[in-house]
């Protein structure tokens, strides 16, 4: 008897763990024609989305989640059980967390020409997709895409699905563009959009500096202007890409911290003193990261992402006022004093601007050491705020 | 004879304009032989120097000026009197200027693997030298070099003019990685240190960020390991190079100055949002500069000034405070708060570890828009600190 009741209890908390876990399927959503805020065509566009908690009967629970340059829909939960890792914000999204599913009816979708084209549960089309005109990839004939094209799109899933409001719209980094966009563009739907370490335009800096993403895969020699598909990917300027999109995301703090570990990092090492073509631990270490990582990417996508990150300016105008003078919705902005990517004058500046517009808006600065990943991997240590931004009416 | 008055004025009106220009001749220096820090011998090494004031009877009276990554030893005045323009630190050093010519001998020397070695007025040895035991261009074959071996032969130019000591070493940036490796080893040399924008190691973060002003240029497929002294040179790689560094040098308030004048800069500028394939004005305006620099610079100079800098730690040891505390001289720590490549934390603990090693030191945080190039450009606004530091006794 005493054996049953350790073995109920023991189920018992297996379940919850495992609903704790939010077991979550990647879904598809296909459209025949897709025109791009460019004017352009794409015939076929298809991408995956998955949600997180029930839609109420009225679909007036709905939480978009937007993602991030270097992420996918897949928000929170797991595919399977033993999957080692969760969904990037699952410290945000779940029962009873800062995003409560058990209340919110959450979905998330695949960006337009999403860097993880090769990650088996990432559905997305672009440039590695086949051009249905010619039965070969696009290529660099893909049409530039835009924050305003993945707004687009996810009002297309959120339609099909009969939704017509937004309870919130929230998103980190680039999916802070993509949150704000939507405010900005549909301003009927979104009653609290909540930016993480994001921005509300890439300004002079910030297209310059995303350009150094780009230069390592276009120097690459099998790149060959993005018509690498029958050949050799241009895999050595995609890690090298990704190195500097990492280090850009954390901060010295962080590095350091690594270095001081098993590592044992030396600026005095030996082999990068004894052989101009050897490198030093801390490198090593990034750069097989990197490369680990690039096996699920495409050089070519990562080249659009930067591309509509660099045109982004929210409303797609020329006016930023005037644009955010559109917005209805209830805004919070979450910023790192760390965060050396998208630097907090960008959150600050945005905010102020709706003040001064008498719109109702909030800035948190979030510390810590992890730069602009604070708002990625370090969400758990914020999440508050957004809680209680989403539990005001 | 009022003729002669007349002409004698004129002759002297211009020595002293001269003199007010510092016209200033680039002289050469050789060693037969050199050996690194690493114990590898070089033969037949050349390198350029300057000086700016004169020698006094008993050599007392000497400041050496150390240089930045990507610069030469030309730190003050012209080299004819219609230069357009003057040594990068003309206005830190001069007649009555903080590093006042009038009183001091001011020396600077070019470094080993100088990146400006097609510059007609740069004198170095580096991996474009011929290597006299093949006739040809060293290539990667050239040994590793660090700034202890810069310091050493900046020792050799000082000891061939009977010079024994310093009244003070100064330097910005990479420069100032050479001040405090001569404080440390040489401290019965060195009366007074200035470090400018810099640090006294490559911690990992540092040591992994330079890597990737290194990337670029190897994955130039002109590149060919180094071997490319035959064919064409990997300009397109060190273009990409130098657009990351000067962007790393400057900050957001400087490019949105750039953006926001005749360019006019916008997220949403039409060519790039019709083409991949095109850039954005600010991306072309970065462009531009670092492929016309990239003409008079070696590739692979660049990778061994990125490995001098990353095998950088005072001394050259594995003990920071160890190295630190064999500093006899008073210093000096100017530090940019805008600076995000060699960001205050480097100079702010250096300065603290000096003070707990009751050493004298001084540090001074400024202010502006110009970020690491506070150190360099924006040098006129902070000079009297210097000046200050020079005039106690």
């Amino acid at each position: 008897m005493q054996m049953h009741r350790l073995l109920f209890a023991l189920l018992t908390l297996l379940a919850l763990s495992a609903n704790a876990q939010l077991l979550v399927t990647k879904q598809a959503f296909s459209m025949d024609n897709f025109e791009t805020f460019a004017g352009k065509t794409i015939k076929q566009v298809t991408v995956g989305w998955e949600s997180y908690g029930e839609l109420n009967a009225d679909k007036s629970n709905v939480i978009l989640v937007t993602h991030y340059f270097t992420g996918n829909s897949h928000a929170a939960g797991k595919y399977r059980a033993d999957d080692k890792a969760s969904g990037y914000w699952d410290a945000l999204i779940g029962p009873g967390k800062a995003i409560d599913t058990n209340r919110f009816f959450v979905i998330s979708v695949d960006s337009l020409a999403n860097l993880g084209v090769h990650d088996p549960y990432v559905i997305t089309t672009g440039p590695a997709s086949i051009n249905p005109d010619t039965g070969k990839p696009y290529g660099l004939d893909f049409p530039v895409v835009t924050i305003r094209d993945f707004v687009n799109v996810q009002k297309a899933v959120l339609e099909s699905l009969g939704i017509q409001q937004l309870f919130a719209v929230v998103g980190p980094s680039m999916g802070s563009m993509q949150a704000i966009e939507w405010a900005v563009a549909y301003p009927e739907w979104v009653q609290r959009m909540v930016s993480v370490i994001g921005s509300s335009q890439s300004d002079a800096w910030t297209t310059a500096y995303l350009e150094h993403w780009a230069t390592p895969i276009k120097l690459d020699a099998n790149w060959q202007q993005g018509n690498y598909y029958d050949s050799s990917a241009p895999l050595d300027g995609l890690a090298a890409s990704l190195m500097l999109i990492t280090q850009n995301a954390l901060t010295p703090a962080f590095f350091n911290q690594v270095g001081s570990g098993e590592m044992n990092y030396s600026a005095q090492e030996s082999s990068p003193l004894a052989d101009i073509r050897q490198s030093h631990s801390i490198v090593d270490w990034l750069r097989s990261r990197a490369k680990q990582r690039a096996t699920s990417m495409d050089a070519n996508h990562l080249l659009y992402l930067v591309r509509a990150c660099q045109l982004f300016i929210a409303g797609h105008g020329d006016n930023i006022e005037h644009a955010l003078n559109k917005i209805k919705a209830k805004t919070l902005f979450v910023t790192a004093s760390s965060d050396l990517l998208l630097m907090p004058y960008h959150a600050k500046d945005t905010h102020a601007q709706l003040e001064k517009l008498n719109k109702n808006s909030q800035l948190v600065v979030v510390d810590g050491d992890l730069g602009h990943l604070e708002g990625v991997v370090g969400i758990e240590r914020h999440a508050q705020s957004i809680r209680t931004f989403l539990q005001d009416q």
